[in-house]
């Protein structure tokens, strides 16, 4: 396997101004793998609790996606509810409860200790730290979400992890939130001076700002006609990324942008449907179709 | 002339969350004549008040603007305040004081009648139309903006209006308000339905969207170090996206979207400085350096 994630697994409770589901599939790890899935063989290390639903584990295992790092604890799995605003961007977490991922310690198996490719998902910056400890060798190319609690309550930890980091993905307002700097393009730099070479900035249906060593770059969002929910959509991002540059092997400049110009098209999919509801009916045809729109899209003639 | 403009000429007050200035030149037609001059000759229809300091019509002179539409009417100029929040893209207008402008009714210049291009700052919606109406032929190409106001309380003339248009320039949250859909793209298109071929979403540091018969494109705005003062970008936008299109003479699908992203780079240099202050110390070559620039970082190798 050459493409590993650690992050969560959860039922999630969505609210959005038109509709409310109960009890869907979630979780970062979970959307980085369906969306990285399309691209490359990835390995999920997480953990989830005996109501695990079996048919969940199904859906990824059609896929394809090794779920030999994917515990059960004694327990109930992670939950999230959150309700989205009128403009679906901003959203109100309305309850978490941990459960067994309140207790979760990564374990790598030895499947996929070998991996290129690693994509640290939000989880507690110490956490995401011992799964690189555990890797055979250094990864060709490390990558890590982070959220604004961990900037605020585990910045030193979160400072040590960025140094092992070749890029960091985060949205716009962790963004400022970390840098302290308001514009984004200074903001990025300012990350960069931490320690990872490329500092992806997600800004929703804005696209992404990608500080990046051959050159900072701008990908659109691909735009869409509806949005029904948008949870998921940064971590389907994400692997659509890692996954497009697990499969090429090698990470050049032009891959760089071409990889994040899948991880758009990917989370647009994602934002289409509740959970994987929409993507799950996108085949990689329908990803290349939306990446060559998109790329006429941000097409400007010299 | 070439190109005509019609819109405010004003006095600012702005007020950052950094500084202060009273007195400042500002107005659309201003902002945007002063853009277009970069790339070509173009004509004023506005009006002043007896106390217009002859210091600010030098420096549209400079540019070689045509102010023979500019015309003075007894009172005061149009005045305008403003205070912009933390994050220096939401604003409170703290006073406006309309003065001569309130009496304003367009008179086109013999010199200007016959201009290819025109573009209708926003003012009311029926005082645009009156330009078209003393226009000698059809121009080649009419572009608009309007504003929430308009929008609100003369929605039955702007719809006159729009319908006489090739494109209309106006910003999301403006777009969404007269279409009445929350994704920018539907919103785009509903309007076009409402007539202008072209329609050009400003999403502020977020680059435009443009829907457009040959296919829809975004286009980013150009990343800035600091923003000093947005006051004026969107109509520094328009000028240099109508100032290269004029220069042009024909507007071809390829030429439409280096328009728009000469709008962003020209905006941008806007946003530097208070009034004019940072757009005048700006050379072509300083634009072309930026629009190389923002092409390379819009490339998505396919």
């Amino acid at each position: 396997m050459n493409l590993l994630v650690v992050g969560s697994i959860g039922i999630d409770t969505v609210e959005t101004p038109a509709a409310r589901r109960d009890n869907l599939l979630g979780g970062s790890a979970v959307y980085f793998s369906y969306a990285a899935s399309y691209f490359t063989g990835v390995a999920i290390v997480g953990v989830v609790g005996q109501d695990f639903p079996p048919e969940h584990r199904k859906l990824l295992e059609e896929r394809n996606i090794d779920l030999a790092g994917l515990g059960t604890a004694p327990g109930k799995t992670f939950r999230w509810s959150g309700k989205y605003h009128k403009n679906m961007n901003d959203r109100d977490t309305l309850d978490v409860q941990l459960n067994v991922f309140g207790e979760f310690v990564p374990t790598v198996p030895p499947s996929a200790a070998a991996a290129d490719f690693v994509f640290l998902a939000n989880i507690v910056p110490a956490q995401q730290h011992k799964v690189l400890a555990q890797m055979k060798k250094r990864p060709r190319f490390v990558a890590a979400d982070t959220m604004n609690l961990w900037i605020q309550n585990a910045r030193a930890d979160l400072d040590v992890l960025v140094r092992e980091l070749d890029a960091l993905v985060l949205n716009d307002s962790e963004a400022r939130m970390y840098s302290g700097v308001h514009e984004l393009l200074p903001a990025g730099r300012a990350i960069v001076a931490k320690g990872p070479k490329t500092v992806i900035i997600k800004k929703g249906e804005h696209g992404a700002l990608v500080i990046a060593p051959d050159g900072n770059f701008c990908v659109p969002a691909y735009p869409l006609e509806a949005v029904v929910d948008p949870t998921g959509a940064g971590d389907s991002f994400a692997g659509g990324f890692m996954g497009y540059l697990a499969a090429q092997g090698t990470v050049t400049p032009a891959a760089l942008r071409r990889a994040v110009a899948y991880g758009s098209v990917v989370a647009s999919f994602t934002c289409q449907g509740f959970s994987l509801d929409a993507l799950r009916k996108a085949t990689r045809a329908d990803i290349e179709a939306r990446f060559k729109e998109l790329l006429e899209m941000a097409r400007i003639p010299g």
